[in-house]
């Protein structure tokens, strides 16, 4: 008994009428004891049949041997078996029509071949009989509202779990307890929670759909580990943007490191990390840094439309304390956001008002004393001044000591107009619970509040894309000798500069098609950077100097990569410009089509200074993305250069991109793009292209 | 009566005898209300002198007319009236022989030239009377062991309050009370608080340093919003590394905007933030960047004994949340520290345990599962393995459910071999007070957690300097013609290019004493970025093509600084290197003498990607300074490209910072220094000096 429709599935999921606990143990204190200790004590309405072949009794109650041995097929069933049982028990789950199974154990692909191959059992019990899988290494799919509770958790071991309007997502078992108890504190309550664990089935983006019509859950909280199954995660953030639902996510992988331990605990490939953000950036799912924007920052993403590409990033400040509301500034400030001086015509309401700040770019009621009606007359006003787009309030040591007098008018004004995000600076927890009672977005940290603050105005309405951009590219396909590299250049519209192939045993320079000096550099398929093997000469002044080159070009490769067949050297003109570029195109394995500009040179590969889109782009976000590249600044005159001929070098990255309409080709990357001064166009000098796997 | 000794000066700070609350109201909603009734409070031992001329009683007690009036003069006078009559006050305070006159007030240098002059009076009366000022703009001095509490701020009006072996500096005097009440939630406490205010005579520095004997404080914790009075501050943090107390700092300018808000509320210039880190650094203060940090780091400082140059970041981690534990680690990794993976001989040994984990960079004990035993065999293991500095572990959900099985194994196992720091990622506030009152460090945020294992493996023993490197340079006086330059250069024994000057006037290029091709540059002491004005021609390969150029450069500067005098152009041979790097040397207003190094270019500016220190450096130092300049990666031979001469640069740079020891410069910059390849030397091209004002 398969599940034919969505809500089919969200029943089957989260509230199912009977539920299995396949290997439910007698003893509480273990984790496959924990789920029918946690459906009794929360007090689940359902039918409970838990499964344990070795004993007429669990927990107090009947044990079932088997699930053939059931009255009824289950919606539901928890396998908490170990890992070579919990193959057979999905099995037997598919047979007796179980709806889902979700699956405890670890042991599948990130243990290997042996995992790889459970995994694929488990595949094909999904594909043979219909039943839907969670997990496995999932610690459990809980809705609090229908008191469906199947985890292994230990952090859902207790009572008065806070019931809410979120679902919350995590590829992290253990984080589902981070996630509950953290925002307990908070005073923010779920929906539901689940662990997704492999995914081998039902991925995070398919679960989170299915929820999606929900009417009891108002937005997301996701715990990311992996960009895997990417096209799910998309679908089910554009349905849900359409929705007015928000998506907050944080994602581990910043780092190297981390992105390291993904592999090893995962078993997914960790993709990088800038491409990561691009995509959910892309999908409209704001993304946060630290952990307590991701438990803290749905209120304030909910209250903050969605943009498009233009900026509104533009906070305006007021606080009882310059040194406290600093702390947030300071954090903001470095992620983009502008602090916005109060208009004249601000101040001048602010003064009306009787309240005495100085002129400066945070509203400093230090001076009028924290009163009620001085923060409530301040905050009135701000939230109505056009120059802000949320209006951040920080508040002193009153919000502990006297928060009816500095916090309640927070929770007064919050209601009209603009945004509103507060940080108090001392250990305040009555004023917090206040606020969070009254749904006013507030922070305990001075980063979780910046960090919220900035994901929420980044958030955009997110870009619908053709299914095709994910097509995975496998490990590619041949590259495209420099002949139809150029054709397809040519193709595309982006200039390239003229040359001519030589055998390397040429012992005379022949007539060139254009004036010396000249650039030679290497011909092979094997040799993709051609600088580190000695395979480039500039500045060729002459015939005699061209043959001299080639020379030198054959005897660095044959030392530096032994082996590799030099044939043959490409000659061309030396071109000069102002500036260089590098443009890329790729299939990315998790995300699909990107394009990506740089600076040419080393120095920009080793500061990673590069922008990234899915592709393809448009004109303005092309241009969006050569202003993201630091190394590229120089170019839009800098201190009284001359400027690049920008708009070539975008109408180049829009057209390079437009290749993820072309499912031949897995990879491009012209390198350098020349940028010549304004109105005399880029020219393509060398570029790579690889074809993607035949089908 | 002035404090002759510095103990005196501690006494009448932080155990005086008797007070008097200069100002104080009688209603205690008022800050002028509050210090009598604190003192009252906690039960303040002394005398307590409130001094309300228009008053006979003040919150129920005597209120004195005048400091004249009292039968004695007061240890220490807190004065919470208005402004002028602040200064006033601090007069009759001067005259009556206090010892310690601390100002609640604003209103001075911050508000421009009437407040300056009222801190002019300020220290007339410091130098006139001996009395020293805390202050003005400070929210009071606290003593929580003597119950001296006089102090504004409000989030001191509550019993219970924390007392500690910590002491606690503070720019921002709201901050006092969020350091306090938030240190109060996280089981840490305070020996004493101080708001020192504008520091118009005792600094932090100095503040600090009188408790520096005082038994009962183990550690400091500074909030600093400026640079200001750094010399006092290095005085007391090489005393209190000498002592072996930490100071740990939260330092408010990261960002432009913070910086520039700091000016505006200090009234104190904010100087470069990367000049403030290698200052703290310097000094072995270590600094965090987020607020949790500050509250909960002393204890992991502590452990972590400061460090020479050489580096020790290698972190074990053990945990049973791999997500929360990479939560840790992602941060961590991103501020260069090493997640290092347990040996070989660790891993036996944590088999030989009966403990089964998977080898990877992570101890992950979720297959062993959250049992005492196991945790505690393998915390001990680790704690012994002489591959980790310092061990991280990361406790999920059961830290909440059952902290006997994986918190209470830490803290047994604390005490004993390295550093420990702990996460917990549930919401585990039992968890988090056992650890604490074992004294054992433990963070509530994986960033604060990551923040401050960073901040203290990377913190240094002080490097001890001359005072000399504080002083400051005005404006600056005169630039050095390209001679004067030179010879400085000759002196330091850096190699330049050879040069000769030429009248612009000229119609006929005269024999060089080099070949052609040669650059052109203007020389003009008005024109101090040559570029920038067209004032550059490179390349010139003739005498007829060396007329044109000084043309061109005429007109150029003509149009681009119009009344610039140009009657002299430098001509140099063109030199090449496979790099440039500029070099430079100031002495900052705040800190003193500097030198930087960078690589040379736009880029590099616009990245600000640089390296500083304080100087003199020496050839050790030059190079660390080299290797953290990214953009100077690729001439260490960076993918096969040919090594520059980075012993000759980082000697270079050791020439420059040696001008330390001239008092009569006060700025040189050499840019470029072209770096030939190793073994040829660096070659200065071109040298700004800038001699310090005339004293």
């Amino acid at each position: 008994m398969s599940c034919s429709t969505e809500s089919d599935l969200r029943d089957a999921l989260f509230s199912p009428r009977s539920v299995a606990i396949v290997g439910q143990s007698d003893d509480d204190a273990k984790a496959a004891g924990r789920p029918l200790k946690f459906l009794r004590r929360i007090g689940y309405a359902g039918r409970v049949y838990p499964i344990n072949p070795r004993r007429e009794t669990v927990l107090g109650e009947r044990a079932w041997p088997a699930l053939a041995a059931l009255p009824e097929a289950p919606d539901h069933a928890y396998i908490v078996t170990s890992t070579e049982a919990a193959v057979t028990a999905v099995e037997e789950c598919g047979a007796r029509g179980v709806k889902v199974a979700t699956v405890l154990a670890d042991g599948f692909a990130e243990t290997g071949a042996e995992g790889a191959a459970r995994e694929t059992r488990l595949r094909e019990v999904r594909a043979n009989t219909g039943i839907r899988i969670v997990g496995p290494s999932s610690l459990g799919v809980v809705d609090l509202r229908t008191k469906s509770m199947m985890t292994a958790n230990a952090a859902f071991d207790e009572t008065d779990l806070p019931v809410g309007r979120i679902f919350a997502a995590s590829h992290s078992g253990s984080l589902i307890g981070a996630l509950l108890t953290r925002g307990k504190a908070r005073g923010i309550g779920f929906a539901g929670l689940v662990s997704v664990g492999n995914e081998v089935d039902l991925s995070l983006g398919d679960i989170c759909e299915a929820t999606l019509d929900d009417p009891g859950i108002d937005g997301y909280m996701l715990f990311l580990e992996t960009m895997r199954h990417a096209e799910s995660l998309r679908r089910f953030a554009l349905a849900a943007a359409e929705r007015g639902k928000p998506v907050l996510a944080y994602k581990l992988g910043r780092s190297a490191a981390a992105r390291e331990l993904a592999v090893s605990h995962t078993g997914a490939l960790a993709g990088e990390d800038d491409v990561a953000g691009v995509f959910l950036r892309s999908c409209g799912i704001a993304r946060v840094d630290t952990f307590d924007a991701l438990i803290g920052g749905l209120p304030l993403l909910a209250r903050v439309p969605a943009a498009g590409r233009s900026d509104r990033k533009r906070v305006g400040v007021v606080t009882t304390t310059a040194g406290g509301a600093t702390m947030v500034v300071d954090p903001l400030a470095s992620r983009g956001v502008t602090i916005e001086p109060a208009s004249a015509a601000t101040l001048a309401k602010i003064a009306a008002a009787g309240i005495e700040v100085k002129p400066a770019r945070l509203i400093d009621l230090t001076i009028a004393g924290a009163r009620y009606d001085t923060m409530k007359a301040a905050l009135d006003i701000l939230l109505a001044a056009p120059e802000f787009d949320l209006v951040l309030v920080v508040v002193g040591s009153s919000a502990r000591a006297q928060p009816e007098k500095t916090v309640q008018p927070i929770i007064d004004s919050a209601g009209a107009g603009k945004p509103l995000a507060a940080f108090l600076a001392p250990e305040a927890p009555r004023a917090l619970a206040m606020l969070s009672k009254a749904g006013v977005p507030n922070f305990h940290t001075p980063e979780a509040c910046a960090d919220a603050i900035a994901a929420a105005l980044a958030r955009q309405t997110p870009r619908a894309m053709e299914p095709r951009s994910f097509k995975s590219p496998g490990n590619g396909g041949p590259v495209l000798d420099e002949r139809a590299a150029g054709a397809l250049l040519d193709r595309l519209g982006i200039a390239r500069a003229p040359s001519l192939a030589l055998d390397t045993a040429i012992t005379q320079a022949p007539a060139l098609p254009f004036p010396y000096p000249v650039a030679v550099k290497v011909l092979s398929a094997e040799i993709a950077h051609k600088t580190d093997v000695g395979g480039v000469v500039l500045g060729v002044v002459d015939g005699d100097a061209l043959i001299a080159a080639i020379r030198k070009i054959s005897a660095d490769v044959a030392v530096r990569k032994p082996g590799a067949k030099v044939a043959r050297v490409l000659v061309q003109p030396m071109l000069t410009g102002i500036g260089e570029a590098l443009v890329g195109y790729r299939v990315d394995r998790d995300v699909g089509s990107l394009v990506m500009v740089a600076a040419g040179g080393v120095l920009a590969e080793i500061a990673r200074d590069r922008s990234l889109r899915l592709a393809p782009v448009d004109l303005a976000t092309a241009r969006d993305m050569i202003a993201e590249v630091r190394a590229l600044t120089p170019l839009a005159g800098y201190r009284g250069r001359p400027k690049g001929d920008l708009d070539a070098l975008a109408q180049a990255i829009v057209a390079l991109s437009r290749l993820a309409d072309d499912a031949t080709v897995a990879e491009a990357e012209i390198n350098p793009l020349i940028v010549r001064p304004a109105g005399n166009d880029v020219v393509a000098v060398d570029a790579l292209v690889k074809l993607a796997e035949p089908a």
